[in-house]
């Protein structure tokens, strides 16, 4: 803890995630930037299984030095019909780039809960203190709420990465409009946006533009005690995916821009209005937000509460974070 | 017919229709700009039920000084689970802004064949030469292809005015992702899209960029012999219903797009990929286009031809084509 910071300017955060390589840099902004308060980390199926990503999220909670709570969520969607692909092209067959097998050993057992139940447990702890930044499918984050309705009037705020709107020509990175995270359970993400807390969605719209260029990571290189170092190695997989695909020399910071919107609001162009998901045919996995609210009563958006969307973002305010960790 | 313009430089177009004030318009140009021969008018329910249009198509051909065949084509979509609300709101009762008991009375009886019949015989008659410019809901041709799939080789090309892919903010005109032509009938439009034939698809993307200013329209009055005048009155209605909506101080050309792009087709930016229509959920109604053919085999827009989708507009060439009329 810095105590350069008080207490009460601290953002305390559950980070429900799938490291995923991308997650591992969110992580190491909500683990080591000082405004953070880290409570806790849940897993969930996603980048990779989550016996592979809780493995990856304990080693990386260990690397990053937090003696906190980490708790396996769900090993698939609500609903078994829904099947994704494997990202295991975009984060390697481990979901580190190769680089798991370097993490260090956990400082402490894996929490017995599951995570949707440690969630719960907490936000209860603390009644509108707790912020969720989830970054991977929205499982647990569903299962939470039907757990226990009333953890929607005691969280704080849900920040997640997730979605797209088509703004800027950004379109879906699993079909022409869906983003993965959604695909991977649209039923799940669906009753997220729908339920009554306040949701900002850090879509592939703003995400897309956060792109950490190879002389961004390079100075990641030998700091933090070898943080730096294994995620440098673990870009260099991440990268090779989209350069080949996008040509962007660099990889795009898709699950930190979500912890970012905590530290630098300013930074990001919001947009109010209700969110659905379209959960079937060809727009299945799809986010539609009616910002308008010009189609009357009796839509499919009427009644659900109006949550944010981010619309634009300065990146290199974004990017700039990464230089006061570490 | 303008003797200074060779008849191979002739544009052959039969206009299938919902008139519609912004299709009065459309019906304009085609008629009276000198680079179209226009063979036909083919009418569907949509702006209006189709008596109404049909009726409304006959007084335009009249008025226009058209002495072609005009053909009632479908009165509602091709599933009857499907119902749209009607645009009275937009288009007034007579779906002319209360113009249509202006109009002169028709010059020759009703063609007796079903609006997809007389398409199909044109095409058939003159195989490779006939552009089919269509503005309402796409059920006509899908019955034309229905009656007769090899048309789909005949027809040098279709131009739609329907859709909505998103571009600059512009998404639904019925839903936040739906465009009421294409929501009039999803399925119509989602053979039309897929079958082999070259489409070029005019989406509000581009068609609320073309906004054609109160004092544009002024300057219709006291030209075309009438023509003009009753397009002035009739705008007044549409325009009332657009300046409370998006207050343009003006209306969308929407339907005139389609004919202009045959006419100036330097001011369109077209992409192209397979394009297809959501038909289930909230998304119903939807055009997606795969413009970045990314995502693999075995998806829905697979195996299906790609088809041209405007994304760009240079407005003023557009608007610039009724000063070439009357």
């Amino acid at each position: 803890m810095d105590s350069t910071i008080p207490a009460s300017a601290r953002i305390p955060v559950i980070f429900d995630t799938d490291p995923g390589i991308d997650d591992a840099l969110a992580l190491a902004l909500l683990a080591r930037h000082p405004r953070f308060e880290l409570l806790a980390v849940t897993t969930t199926f996603g980048n990779a299984p989550v016996e592979t990503t809780t493995r990856n999220a304990r080693g990386l909670t260990a690397l990053y030095r937090q003696d906190i709570p980490v708790a396996a969520g769900a090993a698939g969607p609500l609903l078994d019909k829904r099947r994704r692909k494997d990202a295991a092209h975009v984060h390697g067959d481990d979901g580190l780039g190769g680089m798991a097998a370097g993490l260090p050993a956990p400082t402490r057992p894996l929490d017995p809960r599951p995570a949707h139940r440690l969630i719960c447990d907490l936000v209860d702890a603390r009644p509108g203190e707790i912020t969720l930044v989830a970054v991977g499918p929205f499982t647990n984050l569903a299962l939470a709420l039907a757990h226990d309705p009333s953890i929607a009037g005691k969280v704080r705020r849900v920040i997640v990465m997730g979605g797209a709107f088509g703004l800027k020509g950004h379109a879906g990175n699993v079909t022409p409009v869906a983003e993965a995270n959604i695909m991977a359970d649209p039923e799940a993400a669906d009753q997220v946006f729908t339920a009554p807390w306040p949701v900002t969605i850090v879509g592939l719209d703003v995400t897309q533009e956060a792109i950490m260029r190879e002389a961004d990571l390079a100075k990641l290189r030998g700091r933090g005690d070898g943080a730096g170092d294994l995620l440098w190695q673990a870009t260099r997989h991440y990268q090779q995916f989209y350069d080949a695909r996008d040509g962007i020399g660099g990889i795009y910071a898709h699950d930190a821009s979500a912890a970012a919107l905590l530290l630098v609001p300013e930074a990001f162009t919001l947009r109010a209005g209700p969110v659905r998901v379209a959960l079937e045919g060809i727009a299945t996995g799809q986010t539609i937000q009616d910002w308008r609210n010009e189609h009357g009563s009796g839509t499919p958006w009427s009644g659900h509460p109006s949550q944010q969307v981010c619309v634009a973002v300065d990146a290199p305010r974004v990017l700039a974070l990464f230089d006061e960790i570490f």
